[in-house]
């Protein structure tokens, strides 16, 4: 294994009913005034919010609210609630939902205690060395957003989605009561699971070292989510695969599935966020139709490790057998794996190219990923 | 999968020469003065004890040192230890060595703190709730005490081996370098590699339930501890195999082995804590004797869970097959099965079954495991 640090002190909360705890949790943390962030009113409606406020209440914590808070979440957001978490001098925040509304409360917790633009983190002007502790209560699994210390966020101005990294907003405590995750829609159930397995894969097939340990691990993910998902798929009731899926997602991108790795690199994220950013489709969309392609387009630089993928996944023999046999299964969960099924045609290509290319840099992929070769790469998901 | 609660605060530094960072490590910390503890002095014959004044000198903390700690700890040492850090006023210990080492350390850290006896932590009769801050640099890879909150130490008097677990005392920092793992004997390297097994087994075969993904991690650890050892064995040199080999100890023990899971127990451990505080054999060593005899034992309360063990680890179809499987690679790799290697006859089982059951309150276990019960297993080990 390649020489690592590894720490990760999120503390993760669980299982049923854990949300009814979480005026506990926060006060461990002295924090007295807490802002909650969320997307739609989905929250009010199921008595999520209730059984909140319920819980801070018996600890005394007062809160406020900043909602709306849309899927490829937007920079425009993240001011906002910096400018409500300065005003109303917050001591914490709360995110209630998936990836989206954590990632913009972890910006709004660097921000909120930097005095310039916390654009400046996005884009490597500033170091976030401090940030307002955060708090989660996961209605969706797919990102891993509830233990690590990563953020990304879309700028629509200049329709760029930038990430962040700091131990500073690595979540205090995360709350997963998978029961609370049972009524979100087939759909975005599907892209989810997609999410997770790029997450996984990432590392799996760019590594040009990947301990057999770790891959094993990574294994173990994928297999979850590919079962977990079909389970589901059939019984949205079934507690067992819930919780096994939510597990998985946490797991891959915890650190765990890269301990001891070299030379990961994240070529199918750089090209979906150009995707998502230019046409805002959900994520996991962009990315199952992003994935099959650039397998297809890379694999023969890392054969060993797709064969491998092939036979540990899929029980099957060749490389491109395996890749054929996870686009088959994207399909058959409903997934999209075509540029066609979004109404994005051959001329299209070069503009997610082109932006593609200019989030390279950022992503360390530069010289690898010209625009050149990242046309050939979309042209293989026409 | 159950509900539970994970936060594991650990900073792990894995890897080549992470041991000349020692001193900046701790200063992060700011700890000024430290308790070097360590076994024997072939950590100063071999150069390490010199890298790490060194780096400690560079970061100006001072430093005394508590030597002479031997495999099965005792609370002699321990208290030998409060003594020092107490007069001498030290704000951190700094383990150097295995588990031994690192679990008389840990009970030093919080004995420090504490006005009365240390051991009323291990028959609580008191709550640890603070320690001195932990550091370690792993000369083994076993115990995985470098990733947890729990020691093991041997009170002699009373020829008990107990534990405590507690959030303080988990290691601030643990520094895994393969490279100074690899002066271990082969006959402490297959001690280590049971041990971890052992570690693996006893909640994925006693759990009244346990998830299909914690499972699948704890089949990971076992397989890689399998695999590493027999290359270990045949090459000293092989610092992908120790890595791997080092990482799967620290998985085995971290709570990643059995999240979700319910009902674990450690009936090995409780059964082989009186071998080892009767005879003073290695745990390990002790361990691969009561495994077999435990599993033969125990696998028709668990069937589908054995059979399962036999296929992942071993490709064979029935439990029992399983369990010989294990005890023929025991016998491989050269650990004892038989009490009759240690030239323990059957006159002397008596005695051990009475010392593991009057630990069996403390393990939860008193009435599962009646000093007749646990002669059954030990006789099946003659």
């Amino acid at each position: 294994m390649k020489n690592f640090t590894y720490c990760n002190p999120t503390k993760i909360e669980f299982g049923k009913d854990k949300e009814n705890k979480i005026g506990d949790y926060i006060a461990e943390f002295k924090v007295k005034k807490i802002l909650i962030t969320y997307g739609s009113d989905r929250i009010k409606k199921d008595g999520l919010f209730k059984k909140v406020v319920k819980s801070l209440k018996s600890q005394n914590i007062e809160y406020i609210e900043l909602s709306g808070i849309q899927s490829n979440p937007l920079l425009s957001k993240v001011y906002e609630g910096i400018k409500v978490a300065k005003e109303e001098k917050v001591e914490g925040i709360l995110a209630i939902g998936g990836g989206s509304v954590l990632d913009t409360s972890k910006a709004i917790a660097a921000g909120s205690l930097y005095q310039d633009d916390v654009w400046d983190f996005f884009s490597f002007k500033a170091t976030i060395t401090e940030a307002l502790p955060i708090f989660d209560i996961m209605t969706l699994a797919a990102t891993g957003s509830e233990m690590n210390g990563s953020a990304v966020i879309t700028n629509e101005e200049i329709q760029q989605k930038y990430f962040i990294n700091a131990a500073a907003i690595y979540p205090k405590v995360s709350v997963i009561n998978p029961d609370l995750q049972k009524s979100v829609s087939n759909e975005y159930l599907v892209y989810s699971a997609v999410d997770i397995i790029a997450h996984s894969i990432e590392g799996y097939f760019t590594a040009t070292y990947h301990p057999n340990i770790t891959a094993s691990y990574v294994e173990t993910n994928i297999k979850t989510v590919i079962s977990t998902t079909e389970k589901l798929l059939k019984n949205k009731e079934d507690y067992e695969a819930r919780s096994e899926f939510a597990w998985a997602a946490t797991q891959a991108l915890n650190g765990t599935s890269t301990v001891g790795a070299e030379g990961v690199e994240f070529p199918n994220h750089m090209i979906e966020h150009a995707v998502s950013a230019l046409y805002n489709v959900p994520h996991g969309a962009g990315l199952s139709v992003v994935m099959p392609a650039w397998m297809k387009w890379y694999y023969k630089n890392n054969k060993t490790q797709f064969e491998r993928f092939a036979k540990e996944i899929f029980g099957l023999n060749s490389a491109l057998e395996g890749i054929e046999a996870l686009e088959k299964w994207f399909n058959k969960i409903g997934s999209p794996t075509k540029f066609s099924q979004f109404s994005i045609d051959e001329s299209s290509l070069s503009a997610i190219a082109k932006n593609a290319h200019s989030n390279s840099n950022f992503f360390g992929l530069d010289e690898k990923y010209t625009e050149d070769k990242i046309l050939e790469i979309l042209k293989l998901a026409l």
